[in-house]
């Protein structure tokens, strides 16, 4: 089977830590690299915790490149209500011994595409910064994109407020650059994600598979858990981030739907909010995305069970 | 049976008119009077199809008065591409020998509202630009207004663009006045009058009739439904103002969510978009509208031929 | 001497008060009315001082008609910090008597208006509410209005901060009706009164004129004049509003511009900024405004030293 | 003398030309390099103009980086009624044998930034997106930078619109990130810009220099002098990029206030608006900029026929 190559873009994360377990543990996909952004959490502690992950996990052979600090024009607001002041909840990994990439990311980028012979996929799940500014810097890099199938944004729901999702109102202006970008996009966005939650009773299952992942996301999820459950309509947490490599190997357990994807950037109410026109009427040659709206939940379950099964 | 008191607001076109026949045609309504404003076409049209409507339907006994011919603040865009360039499509009426009341629409709104010993609901099914002037002009009437029953907007659809609605995107200033009145809202937006089409069977049933309503109807449907079914997802044309009377008279049949609601009025691709907050964890303190959602559309179909059925 | 037919349209406050007693000493202008909004401070208050000033200082003949307690789209912010918990720093002035006009402001200017045989100059001096709320309502009172020579805005100024003035930024939505509306504008904003300043010899000089007026601008300005030189580059306290009466007396005082203006109410540094456009490529058939530059800031302190005297 | 070590950014325009010929024939500066940008003309043309420029006056030496084909987030409006179709009006230089520098502007500029001892100083005198990317993807790298002296924006003028100027209005976001990086800049605006003409008078006194620079200005005025002449206030052209130039010379000849300068990248009337606060109570802690607001003209034009004359 020809695999996928993949680079990731993480902003680690409880939600990314457990996609980049299911990336990892997945046959189909050639991981070239994982780039870093600010987020969840700092720059500092999403390049640690991405850093721990891999290596805890055996995949140290992966490089790892810091990127941005900080979104383009707004300032960073982390999230420490929702991924704990480590960004992993209450998961403890040891001290990673491996070090980042000698490159940031956008040059890690930017070298890793030049020199490949195929495209590749890129699949960020975190605020767009590192994406923007490589094709911004470089825009004959976009030749090298095989797609961008991301975590970020919803055209019917929003967690930062009514309409906007963490990632797009991290840094509405970066996402606003690679939705302008001419690149097909796969949104892996709320109205999907939110339908990818796992309850006590799936958290129990995965516990139950008594590998080492098994056990560092049931302890990641603790917290996360009872925020969700509080907080929001869910019966159990979103696992947002795993949806778009979840697309990836199984896109044919998703739903989605072609759109015309904007965002917004000077509304009061609605700055980062990822406008959708899926209307019959509309322009479809300005269509840019491919909008993920549903998902075989139970078959997701299942995908992150036989993830912790894979780290013995 | 105690009737509610209800003042409409309308800018008649073609769902106008509809909403008129079924509220003159409803036991459980008592219309105080009929404004008018400036919306699917300008108010010298709006003004004369509404006078038309109810002198030929026999209730020249309703007062209506003339209200803005314009958007508070953005210029007026009618719409003749839906509603023809009389504001109802092919249908013909007798010019009305009725004289718009002396008083213009804000004057009218306070006198009656004042004088009156109970609250009144109001019915806008236009943009809210006569509203706005009402309760900014004279913000002690607001104790007047029961609450308001409105069409426009829409929490998951827009047809202006992905996300506004006609209403709207008319007169987004005075829907923020509005919606940030104070006074209760019930908000029969797109979510609900999407589905509450009718499709060419419905047109044929209400035809049938053969009323001088169902002619009407049928006639002033006639290029509407081609419209919708040509651009727009829906199997026949959304009707979509007689949705709010229809709220008024059976609540049962419609689906409504609380939430708060804001109206963006400086996003580029969002100006005029009705924010709908519906998230469990939001400040509930701040709801100001009961959003309709969903509608029993085979009962809205049997009311509207039964509507027809009155003006034999 | 044909007069000169006024409606005044002020939020008292200092310089409000100021220019009343400037108005009602002027023999070239005859004063129909009054109307009062929000804006300093509180309706309540502005429509309390005002009515004090016109019966203390003789003339409870004129009208004062009660407007709008609030902006059209934004919350009031007052300015107890410059005009003192009462709207008139430390000035203290008998309890009125004469009570507010029967009608609201709306309905006297549109009365006043309509009845009267000849156009009549608009002078408003505080936020713009009351005067869009007329227009919106009764466009067709326009051709009974000669112009508004207005206290608001600034080309090249601001006080709330970089670019905007207190009265624009507190209902910058009216001030855009206003200047969209064909009415021809004088604009007396920041850049002609900012100097206009009283300095303490100045303030002394009108105390010395000994008068009841003389003695409550002294008291009016103490805390005044004070902000002034502590927070402005200025040697004074600006008296802003009466430079909008000077104008109308004597215009040959006032260096000019003309240009289009047009009123910002998007933009997050500059929401309520007047944009002047006074290039020479411009379209100069947009043109809007008259835009007040420079004054002969010794005849404006000789005028109002000649107004406290007038008040023996 | 120690000489000033810069890198200048450009999107060479007529202006730029000039601004270099300056630069090179200064003793005071040690130039490491030219970036280039798209803004007066597309980024083919600008970098073509750049490496005629250098080659043609004998500085072929000075290595050229190709920056960024398009702002940030707008799309490229280039400028080929002021610059003509080749961005340097009718003048024509030979074809240029030197090739542009191997590595693109934001890796130049990192790695010469990074390599060097001493502090350089930055000149752009276009858009701000080379820049903006260096500080985004680079931000440990603003240490090295000394200051940012550059042309653009204007506190009380405009020449896009009312109140923005073009390098501000071609790349808004871009330009708020350079005034937000903390990096302290001299800001030669529209204000000092639009100070800094040449008559015709000025423009034969260059021509009578008789070098291959008086008679290249000559001609790179010709259509600019008229078009200036014709569309704006001033009696000559203006050599706005020069001016940035002349301020690391002879800073003794220019005015300059200093303030805190915030670029609105959300007004509808102001997008791109350089809002400059010298407020004497503002919050001096936030300021960020020296704003230059005149020049001894005289000085200036001495300064270009000097230039001239250093190309014989």
């Amino acid at each position: 089977m020809k695999k996928i190559p993949v680079i990731m873009d993480v902003d680690t994360g409880i939600d990314d830590a457990v996609a980049i377990l299911v990336a990892m543990a997945a046959p189909q996909l050639d991981i070239k690299g994982i780039t870093v952004v600010a987020g969840n959490q700092t720059l500092e502690k999403t390049l640690h915790n991405t850093l721990s992950v891999v290596e805890y996990f055996g995949r140290s052979d992966i490089p790892v490149a810091a990127g941005s600090s900080r979104p383009l024009v707004k300032e960073l607001q982390a999230d420490p209500a929702t991924h704990g002041e480590s960004g992993l909840g209450t998961a403890r990994l040891p001290q990673p011994t491996v070090k980042p990439h000698s490159m940031d990311a956008v040059s890690f980028l930017r070298e890793t595409l030049e020199k490949s012979e195929e495209k590749i996929t890129l699949v960020p799940v975190g605020p767009l910064t590192n994406i923007a500014l490589l094709i911004s810097c470089y825009p004959h890099i976009k030749e090298k994109i095989d797609r961008i199938v991301m975590m970020g944004g919803g055209a019917f729901e929003g967690n930062m407020n009514a309409v906007c999702e963490f990632n797009l109102f991290t840094d509405p202006e970066a996402a606003q650059i690679v939705f302008d970008s001419g690149i097909e996009i796969v949104m892996c966005g709320l109205d999907i994600t939110m339908k990818s939650y796992t309850t006590m009773e799936d958290i129990l299952r995965i516990k139950a598979t008594g590998t080492k992942a098994g056990d560092f996301c049931a302890e990641a999820f603790a917290l996360y858990y009872d925020r969700y459950v509080n907080n929001s309509r869910l019966p159990g947490c979103a696992v947002h981030d795993a949806v778009a490599v979840t697309y990836l190997l199984h896109p044919e357990w998703i739903k989605t739907e072609r759109a015309n994807v904007k965002v917004d950037i000077d509304g009061t109410e609605t700055y980062g909010q990822t406008v959708c026109d899926f209307r019959k009427g509309r322009d479809k040659s300005m269509d840019n995305a491919l909008v993920c709206l549903d998902i075989d939940r139970e078959k997701f379950i299942g995908l992150l069970e036989e993830t912790c099964k894979y780290y013995k």
